[in-house]
């Protein structure tokens, strides 16, 4: 499987992917889900797939191709970013209808796609751009789009993602979300790319790489636990723990115990 | 949907479910999803079920029969939890056939149950019942047993819940858990049932009910926001955070900038 997100925020767009590919549980691979295209001072594009990896590496490789043979349409002609999804989607639906024609296995084509970016000084968008070709852009209410295993990361969005958030903020708890995903689910993992692209710089931004191993990744993690067991321990007590007849444990042994377990 | 999850802990039973039901979007319903069955001071068991709502009732009440009725073998007859786990097993595929036998339209009557509690001094025990009538208990090493909308819940529990951990605090955990996936997923829903089993007090333990204006859920839901907020705030800075500078490449050896073509 994979996880991918993207959050829309009015300081800009942070991009997030895993690198754990599958075909089936015995062919696990490592492969980045993250491409960006960037015309610098003109225009910024990323795209993060999820789906069959022949597509989606058929989707990127065109996408490339289509700048550099100057055929129309493609990344430097659209007009807006929309104009843009659509031709995304557009290539998918055909690369989908190209392999299924040739198929003989029943296998799955299908890739999904979130893409988003600026083009001159007009506001940044990000799409998720289903199979069919079709896409849905993010909201006021709901900045944040998600594709792949999505619902272990998705409460921590609901929760801290609004249009006003700080862009370092915002990259962090997409961290989060990757990080709360890949723990709960096997299918999701490591290395974790991150993209932070400052609206109006029009640059590729900002880009981690963050192994397994990563020092910054592990301290984001540990910290992140140590802050829920600190959140749980600031919850309200139940009414019979009021009365004093318990001893409830101070944060530190509780952090002890978890850590020497 | 439904969310339901038991934890099994050195100091006892967590129980919680929610009591959304639906049959298409149009049909909402409230129905407890949490049954006790109690013998104070010899055996008490805890039903949570997911599914089809006729074969859990029909499952519920068929339990509750055999046991008055003296029909053996019933509640009362097992000499171990996870012989009474095969009982529930047993008269839910049953019940399940019976109903298909008379479908009509190709309806799932499926049902997935938690069952857990503990007779005599023996040690408490959990079981998730699948629809087949197996089931699988918990285990060291992941105390907690899921049913229903899993995934957004899962995470919290991942990263808290140990054997040794508090039985209140265990519980707080469920509630959290329980909370982030009703704020997720509207098909989740209150009112919340919590409950909490000492293990050797062979009673029903101590019950909650908390509906969607509860004053301590609200205080739960809040205290945790902003204790989800303090962690991340919490989290190391990126490294062009904490050096003032708008220079990504100061801290390359925590941060590995990737080279993209």
């Amino acid at each position: 499987m994979t996880y991918c997100l993207s959050i829309n925020v009015e300081r800009g767009l942070v991009f997030c992917s895993d690198s754990r590919t599958n075909a089936g549980m015995d062919s696990i691979g490592t492969y980045s889900k993250m491409h960006t295209f960037v015309w610098p001072g003109e225009r910024v594009f990323v795209l993060l797939s999820a789906g069959n990896l022949a597509t989606t590496q058929a989707v990127v490789k065109k996408m490339y191709r289509d700048v550099e043979q100057a055929w129309v349409p493609n990344l430097m002609t659209a007009t807006s970013l929309s104009e843009a999804a659509d031709y995304v989607g557009m290539i998918s639906t055909q690369l989908q209808r190209h392999q299924a024609s040739r198929d003989t296995a029943n296998t799955n084509f299908e890739a999904t796609f979130i893409f988003g970016g600026q083009i001159g000084y007009s506001p940044p968008e990000t799409f998720l751009i289903y199979p069919q070709g079709n896409y849905i852009h993010e909201s006021e209410e709901h900045p944040f789009l998600q594709i792949g295993e999505t619902k272990y990361g998705k409460p921590i969005l609901d929760r801290i993602i609004k249009r006003n958030i700080d862009l370092d903020r915002a990259a962090r708890c997409a961290l989060v979300s990757m990080n709360s995903t890949i723990r709960s689910n096997v299918t999701v993992g490591p290395p974790v790319e991150l993209l932070i692209y400052e609206r109006d710089s029009l640059t590729e931004g900002r880009r981690l790489f963050l192994a397994e191993d990563d020092p910054f990744a592990k301290q984001l993690s540990e910290k992140w636990n140590e802050g829920l067991i600190l959140a749980l321990e600031n919850l309200p007590k139940f009414a019979w723990e009021n009365t004093g007849a318990e001893t409830p444990e101070t944060n530190l042994s509780l952090l002890e115990r978890q850590r020497h377990r």
